[in-house]
């Protein structure tokens, strides 16, 4: 009998528990789901970075920590960490970024919020959005997230570039890489969505020689994490005109404070990191398979690189 | 020398001039074209349904109207035009509906408004939106502009309807025909798209018995023609929450009167007849397809067939 112990927040565990019990039936493996257990009989931890847990030298027999978010920034770094962590990759947490970034792109590009707020009996005929084919999109971070949105966004005919740390192929997609990359993906792009790892070196990407890269009255949206983008520099592209709006749905403080500049600027749209999220069922089935694999000596799908952070 | 008159309001000369002078060049085709001529000495009339001339009868060797708009309900039905008449089949006004109807679709879909509108500092967590492909969305009309949406729709993952008079067949879109087929394609269906030419049969296709076949808090986009909904049948719908929000762009009459329900209603939005246009550029391609045609003594591209109205 496998141990597994659940380590997240409890209002996961109702949410998580069917899913993951279904998944290990489905996948044949007995599994002792728990939330507690004594550190040295467990052989896996099922992870979310919010948990209590942060020390996991007793875990002694412990052969993987498996991570139910994508973002892995609040463990990567724990030195009590000396097994296999992997990430969560869930198709559905794709799929729903995918979504919500292709949806702001084309709120942005379509110019859709003078429309939404401005019913006022005024026809404002004659302004006709340009072709996405005349608009440039450019997507920073080119793991499954950002591929998967470039792709969609390249598919709907935007002139679509990416930019990654290491150089990537995608059809349809005019890839860059590394540092003179990035000047090159970021110089003239006239909407900017941000799908990075949060590490040391991403930090403030978006930073005030950056987004004077971008094309004059830019649009900038970030379902990525809030450090990537230098919040000062952001509020005075914002000010300037340099960036005509910007959608975040992560921020450096989550809640994002009521009194931050952000919530009142008009150019700016707050969203309550809802881009997308893991979905229990999906990445239930994902857990299963990395349990199998590690009982069968298979090495671990998503593993995460500690160097790079991600 | 072919003469071609140009019929259409004169602001629309000085964008067209310019770009059919262009794709004559190319076609290799000379024509003298004019805004006024001799009605016997006319060989096309390249024609907008707004345009003053509505008396066909003396244009004698007139061998075709090529019009320069998708909807054809203001002439079709012109009894002094015997000649061949063609529709607009414009690439880039099919790109530019596509972008419109997905990025409404999507709009709705992720419920962008809730924050597009509610900036006051609350962070309102916890609302993810469903997946695309738990999300029915039905498209009505399945001609050029319809089948494209539907296939954007479906390579978004939507569970994606089609429904058109005659049978079609689209790769990831369930298709459905006729009047027992627009019952099936409408039920349970949350996000509906209009994209049905004008014509008596396609008059309040959406009627209060249709809209009671769609899914409790169904989201409608029009951005076809005003007569395809029942505007009363409509607002009873929106009153009683069976649909939740309507996004329409076209309207019996345009501008829509300022004092019209539709302004005033809060789930609807009101769109100034821009949810694509015929571009020039574009356009002037296919005329000048057309006139080399006609020339050859080739059949039309697009011809509109009278009987069906489109």
């Amino acid at each position: 009998m496998i141990k597994a112990l659940f380590a997240a927040r409890p209002d996961r565990w109702d949410q998580y528990r069917p899913c993951l019990h279904d998944a290990f039936a489905q996948a044949e493996l007995e599994v002792d789901l728990v939330t507690e257990a004594a550190p040295e009989t467990v052989d896996y931890i099922i992870y979310a970075p919010n948990s209590p847990l942060k020390d996991f030298a007793p875990y002694t027999r412990c052969k993987a920590v498996l991570n139910l978010w994508a973002g892995v920034e609040g463990i990567v770094d724990n030195p009590t960490l000396k097994v296999p962590l992997t990430r969560m990759v869930d198709p559905s947490l794709t799929d729903g970024m995918v979504d919500w970034c292709v949806g702001h792109t084309l709120r942005h590009h379509l110019g859709m919020d003078a429309h939404i707020h401005g019913q006022d009996g005024v026809w404002r005929a004659g302004i006709v959005p340009p072709l996405a084919r005349n608009r440039v999109v450019t997507v920073l971070g080119l793991g499954e997230l950002g591929s998967e949105t470039a792709k969609a966004c390249s598919a709907l005919g935007f002139q679509t570039r990416g930019w990654a740390r290491s150089a990537k192929a995608i059809d349809g997609v005019e890839c860059f890489a590394g540092p003179d990359g990035l000047a090159k993906a970021l110089t003239g792009a006239e909407i900017v969505i941000l799908l990075l790892p949060c590490t040391p070196q991403t930090e403030n990407t978006l930073d005030v020689d950056n987004l004077a890269k971008l094309a004059k009255s830019a649009f900038v949206i970030n379902p990525g994490r809030g450090p990537l983008i230098d919040d000062d520099a952001m509020l005075a592209a914002l000010d300037s005109g340099q960036v005509a709006h910007a959608t975040l749905d992560v921020f450096r403080i989550e809640p994002l404070p009521q009194d931050h500049a952000y919530w009142t600027h008009p150019n700016v749209t707050v969203t309550p990191h809802i881009a997308s999220e893991t979905r229990a069922d999906s990445s239930a089935v994902v857990i299963a398979q990395n349990i199998q694999r590690g009982e069968a000596g298979l090495p671990f799908l998503h593993l995460v690189d500690r160097g790079a952070g991600y």
